[in-house]
Formats: structure tokens, sequence, C-alpha cells
């Protein structure tokens, strides 16, 4: 015998509830899923808040301190309110913060890290779950429309470091995922709408149906309404988590990440701008640019470019930022995001184009030159609206 | 709807090969495994070597670098060599310096991470690997006995923060791990015998045969007969990996961990210990201590019992250490291991124990004045000697 092979297999169920009010007495949804059982006293909460939700939501904390006095649930040990934004994910020094808090309150491997917060926030939170004791139990509460219909309900996690944008994290299914629309009502319009774009990106790869969807509701959005932005976080995780169970590469072991169309540019313009553009309103120039690109390439209609651009402008998206064009003659900066993004993924480059609404396809080179031309149709383009 | 729940499936495969000479030129075993194919020069190498290893093995370096000079083979863009031991494991010092390392080669997630050492540098090595763009390929080349037959051969790695071992860590299969006995060879006696109390283990809980096996080759062993030690080699890491692909929890969700059996003392005494005490002899004296209880509290025959407790004294293993001892009247420090095992494995207390060779359940209550009892016993029964 010179060789051992044998085949691996874990199997996780990953859920996703949609849900208004969590914390209220009356809502049954986390009793019922953290329910004790045979555990007893054994089974822990530790709660993270993102210090601006707890600062939005006056009577959060004092709602989760009721709720976790019924009996059957795991015995409430701190409530933990830390820091958020784009900020706390570039150092390991926020993810051991919630490592020490672990610890002091003897969170094991099946008792519970609650984080709620905004997608930086819960990728830290889940960078840190995913690592004490080689994994606590995790449910995650995002609190902003980006987190809710895309990255919360994703299974990855990480923290930004050497200038790069989670270049340290793992692949770590959560326990649940609890979307409560609540969270929503508080958010400032902003952060409210620049996690549309998501919405709008996974439309693009994968549905027709849902694109046309958001077309018709687009002045709902544009005004905010509840219900529309419920429909939009719905259908949006779903489509998420879709692809992430079905699409062959929960992972990511290949080099194909369709879910990241639009985000090579985007994640480079947001380190360029210093993370003062949001991570959704990049995603949207992202989106814009490759839009603009794969239609100048001739692979996608000028009239179905427009269509996306127009959709996109339609829900409050400015579709280009002086970021684009810093650098050199011979060199955009933006342009080095193209470099990165091979190198995160890993192999070769590989970058997810559109053919048509709902059909995307991958290309492995990408003339600079053009992309260079997108950006100048772009800056065109919104000058004159 | 108001709920999304999708099953996401990832499987690996998991190889482990044994070689001897493993950089020598007409090796072919890495140059197969890592063959570029048509990923190109974007395929690159990093090694890490642990210091001593590379202190102990001269031409280490050399024959690595005119091993990576063949056509076909990823580009070696640095060896570093970095120090190893259990200290290495006691903050995140390290881990940061591999990402660092990581980023400076800009090795990508299909790119190679190369680690060649002990047990505990492969800890943080994998640690490093698994977490750098949410895990690169891992090569992992245990240098040590102890390293080839279970630890290096496993899905874990870690970190021992806040005082408990591997408080920090991921499951994370690496993309291959090769055994090279020649490393063995180099190793102090010491060293290459301290491992061999986890194939004892893995014996006592998996296989009559197996333990059959090493009575036999007993007396060799303890002469560090290269032949006997590579058969203990070979069938120990061939049972642990098959307890892990087969076991049906491979990332350890659940309670109950045979591996692990003896572990829980044997933990706590290297840390009382101040880890002067290597994890090879405190998992032999772990196992005398629960093969002692079991016998004590009636599950083992005595006669089973004095032949486990002779066979690793054969092998050269004490089985009594003056840390057992360290307390006050009514709390040994060492049962405070049985409270870090629970709540490192999470949910209620889970101890493997024996009621044969190679037949083995789990407990869920230990009482401790029987522990108190088996380590007078050993006590007694080791000055006899």
């Amino acid at each position: 015998m010179n060789s051992i092979v044998e085949k691996i297999q874990v199997a996780w169920e990953h859920r996703v509830f949609f849900t208004k009010n969590v914390f209220a007495f009356e809502n049954p949804l986390l009793r019922d899923l953290l329910a004790v059982g045979d555990y007893g006293k054994n089974l822990r909460v530790l709660v993270l808040v993102d210090a601006e939700i707890n600062r939005l939501n006056e009577r959060l904390r004092s709602s989760i301190e009721s709720y976790f006095e019924q009996p059957g649930v795991p015995r409430l040990t701190e409530i933990l309110a830390l820091p958020g934004g784009e900020k706390v994910k570039s150092s390991w020094g926020e993810v051991s913060k919630i490592h020490a808090a672990i610890e002091r309150n003897h969170i094991d491997r099946h008792s519970y890290l609650l984080a709620i917060g905004g997608g930086a926030f819960l990728d830290v939170a889940g960078l840190a779950a995913a690592t004490a004791h080689r994994g606590v139990r995790h449910v995650r509460l995002p609190s902003t429309t980006m987190g809710q219909c895309d990255s919360g309900v994703g299974v990855k996690n990480g923290i930004n470091l050497f200038g790069k944008k989670n270049f340290v994290g793992t692949f770590a299914p959560p326990f649940a995922v609890v979307n409560d629309f609540e969270f929503l009502s508080t958010l400032p319009t902003r952060d409210l709408r620049s996690g549309f774009s998501e919405a709008v990106k996974v439309a693009c790869i994968r549905s027709a149906e849902f694109f046309g969807a958001l077309e018709k509701d687009a002045p709902a959005l544009a005004a905010c309404d509840p219900d529309a932005v419920q429909r939009l976080v719905k259908r949006s995780a779903e489509l998420h988590v879709l692809h992430i169970a079905q699409g062959g590469d929960p992972f990511e072991t290949g080099s194909s990440r369709p879910l990241d169309f639009g985000h090579w540019a985007a994640h480079k313009l947001e380190q360029i701008s210093g993370f003062t553009i949001r991570h959704g309103e990049a995603v949207a120039i992202g989106i814009a640019v490759d839009v603009t690109y794969a239609k100048l390439a001739g692979f996608l209609k000028a009239c179905v470019a427009e269509r996306i651009l127009g959709l996109l402008r339609g829900l409050g998206f400015s579709l280009f930022s002086e970021g684009l064009t810093i650098g050199s003659e011979t060199g955009l900066r933006v342009l080095e995001g193209l470099d990165e993004f091979r190198e995160h993924l890993g192999g070769k480059l590989c970058i997810t184009l559109l053919k048509d609404i709902g059909v995307s396809f991958d290309v492995d080179q990408v003339d600079k030159k053009l992309v260079r031309a997108a950006i100048a149709d772009l800056a065109i383009s919104e000058n004159l609206r």
C-alpha cells in the first residue's frame, strides 16, 4: 500500500427565514430554532450587535433580554455591541475580540453566536464563529438590504488584509439566517437602497423573470416602499441560495464565480475610494462597466445593455465614479482589480459576462483597452443625464 | 414563502501517500501530484519548513530547489523556515507571518502551500492555508511519527489561545498528505517514539488485529526499527483516515469523538507541564488513565487493561506524571480537563472508553473519585516497576 484515497463528504442544511420583529415575545421563530431540547443548561447564546443598529434601535437590548427569559431557550450570557462598517474588516483585531467573548461566555460548539448587523459586521462575526472551537453555531441576522438579499445569506466570511478584500476568511454555512424586515425600517435611505444592486446582479445572471419584476417595482423601490423591498429581498436571497446549493461548487474550488458578476471593478473601486463608496454602490458601477464592456465587445445587444443601465439608474444608482479614471496613461488603477480578482479566485482569470438578461457566460481574458472605452462611454452618458 | 431550505454538499478526495526521499529528482510523486496542466505560469508553490527539520537535513533546501527546476511543476517562489514546536501554536502571530508569505508570493487558491514539519507546525501552516483566500491548496509533509500516523493525516488545524488547546482552528481537508519515511530517520529517538501512542489509541478503539500486530512489533518499535515504524505509520494512518471518511461525522458536529480517546487528560497534562511533556507521551498517560478508570468502573477486564498498559510500557512510555497529582484536596487540576474537553466538543460530556480491545463506547459522565483512584493505581504500579 503506497496510498490511501478516501472521499470525505459533508452536508449542511442551509436555512434562511423571513420574519418581522424576531425578538417580539410572541414570535416563535428563534424559540423553535434554538430550542434547548436535551442539551440542558450548557446551551448558551452570546449576542453580538452592530453598534450602529444598537444606536438606531433603542429597545433592541431590552427586547433581546426579555426574549431569552422564556423557558426552553438557551441561556443568554452577554449582549456585546461592537462597531460595524468596512473598517472593522481591516485587521484581525475585531475577530480576536469576538474570540475573547466566545471564550469568556463559554460558547461551545453546540451553543450559539447570534450576530445582528451589516454585511461587514457579519463577515467578521462569521469568521470568529467559524474558527472558535473550529466552529460554533452561528445565527446571522443581517440588518441591511445588502446583507438580507446577498452577503448575509451566503456561506462566506472574511476580513481585508494587505489591502486585499477578503484576503482571510473561510467557507462556513451558518446554523441559520434570519432576515427580519423590521431592521430595514430604521436604515438610512442610502443603506437601504445600496443593496438593490446585488438583486439586479443575480437577476442579470440567473433570471429574466426577476429582472422584469424589478423593472416593474423600480419606482416603488426607489421610494423605499417596504412591500417592494421585501419582494426584492426574498427573491434575491432565494436565487442566491439556489446558486450556492445547486450551482455545483458551493466552496468555489473552480475558477468560475457568476455571483461575482460586476465585482472585479467594484472591489477595486471601493478600495480606491477609501471605502467612502458603499459596496452596493460600487457593485452598481461594476455591473455598468461589465455590461458596457460586453456591449462594446459585441456580446450584448445595445438595447439590452441600456435596459440594465436603465434599471440601475431607476433604482437611484450613479453609474460613474471619478475613481474609475484614477491612474496613469498606461494603466488605470481600477484595472489592477483584474489581477487581484484572478489571484483571489485562483487559477486563470475568469470573468462573468452577459449574453442576455438571465444568460451569463465566462471569459478568460479581458481587453483592457475596451475596458477603458467602456469607462469613457459611461462617463459620457452619466454627464449627459 | 417564509423560509428557504436547501442542502449544501461538499466532497473532498482525501489522499495520503507514502514514499521515501520525496525531493529526489527521480521521485515522480510530487511532480505528478502538482502537475501544472493548463494552469500555466500562474501556478506557484511556497514551501514552509519547520526550522528544526531544516537544521537536521542539511541538503533539504537545495534538493527542494533542484526538484522544482523540473519542467511541468509549479514555480517555486520561496522556501521559508519558521520555528516549530507547541509554542508556535500559542498566538495568531505565526499564522499571520504565513499569511504575509502567501500574499508576498502571490499564492492563489489553485497554487500550493507545501509545509514540512511536526504536528504543531503543520497545525499552524494548515490554519494559514485554510484561511488565506478562504483556502489555498495545502500539501502536508509531516516529519514526525506523530504527524505521519495521526495529526498530519487528519482534516483539522488549530492554535492554542486563552490557555485552551486548539481554541482557534478549522476543518479543512488538505490537498494531499505525503508521508516521507526518510524524515523519520533524522528524528531524535524521543520524537520518533512519542507518536506510537496514537497508533495504540486507534488500535484500541478500532482494531484488535492492529493491536496484536503492535504487540508483536513492540521490541522492534522500541528499538526504532525502520520497517516496524513504517508498518505502524501506514496502518495507523489508514485507520485514522477510514474513521474520518466513514465514521459519519468528519467535521465533528456531534459530541462523540472516538479519536480523542485518552485525550481529555492528555491535553490538560501537556498544559500543566508547560508543554515539557510531548503530546504523544501525554496521550500514553491519558490512555493509561482511561483504561485504568474503565477497569475500576467494571467496563474492562483487568487482564485486558494490563495488556494495554503493557504494550504502552513495552513501547517505552512512562505511564505516570507528577502533573496528574497537582491540585487541591478537593480538585486535581487534571480534572479541569473534563470540563474543557466538554466545552471544546460542545453539548454534553462525551468520553470514549473501552469494553475490549477494538471495542469502544461513549459515556456522558465520569466519576471524579474513580479518576483519582485510577491515578493512584497508576502511581503505585509505576513505582513498583
